[in-house]
């Protein structure tokens, strides 16, 4: 039961939204220029950096709904997913995205635990500063998402189907749009 | 030095906002309706949470910054934040204070280590649900804005008279405005 009186019949952080529309609409901003921007990362990859912050912080409902929203990006399939949240160094994943992940895990740590050798690795693996910095902001932000909604105890669904249809709609319509109860 | 090829001559935060205007929008947007939105939490207050949170997570920009502007709500007396940050439990603040200040120590922690009886802590105290949803997502969100200014290795100047007069910005000029360079 969430700690404080939030509506009914909204699955987890859609609760906070329908709570405080005038907080909802930065934050749903800030996911849909993140994951589903203009952006040389993929969306899939975008949604993938989102599960494995959100699964190292506990977040069962922001792991399963992003990581379904990846899902949806690769054209339904949910493997690739799973093996990054499970291992991501053996995961099939370019080197790049590991040394992008390599510094999501940090940040998910504490800012200060990037090291300019971190940033050095991904750089000689590919990736661009613009892709450095959305890939710690990506991770930055899912440390505020994760502890916003376990903070508040928001509900968190049981039923695998209820995640694939939010992957879904997270993928292909976005996050603009206020949520259905 | 930065991490990234951040523009010259940003403070802190604004040289990402700088860098990736994109992405700064909804930052801005967000903390505007977070620390100077209308709410039943005065601005000093909330100001002080995200000086105290940003004082969990080592971030000495925001630490400093938010410390300035929530002395500038406090007419230029920056002694109670400075108490706050030190020792909040001793520190000249009302008891709905404490308690909110309670649950955000939780929650830059982890969200899941905020409890019922630290919410009903806060509600005998006076607090409404909203203020214990948006002292919540303050913490939250400084657990992102520390990690994005400290995973990027932003810039912290050391000049006490440069965070006195952002704290005077950010307080009376707020925080929608694209920074100056």
């Amino acid at each position: 039961m969430p700690h404080i009186a939030l509506p009914d019949g909204f699955p987890g952080i859609t609760g906070g939204f329908a709570f405080r529309p005038e907080t909802a609409k930065p934050l749903r901003a800030l996911a849909e220029v993140l994951l589903r921007g203009p952006s040389t990362l993929t969306s899939a990859e975008r949604e993938t950096i989102a599960a494995f912050v959100s699964a190292r912080n506990d977040c069962r409902f922001c792991q399963l709904s992003h990581s379904a929203a990846a899902a949806h990006h690769l054209g339904g399939d949910d493997s690739s997913v799973d093996a990054v949240t499970r291992d991501y160094m053996s995961a099939p994943l370019s080197s790049k995205m590991k040394a992008l992940l390599a510094i999501a895990a940090k940040v998910q740590l504490g800012g200060t635990q990037v090291t300019a050798p971190d940033v050095e690795c991904a750089r000689r693996e590919g990736a661009t500063d613009v892709e450095i910095h959305d890939a710690v902001l990506i991770a930055a932000a899912f440390c505020m998402f994760n502890r916003y909604v376990d903070g508040l105890a928001m509900v968190t669904p049981t039923d695998p189907a209820l995640y694939d249809e939010m992957g879904r709609r997270m993928a292909h319509e976005g996050y603009l749009r206020p949520s259905r109860g």
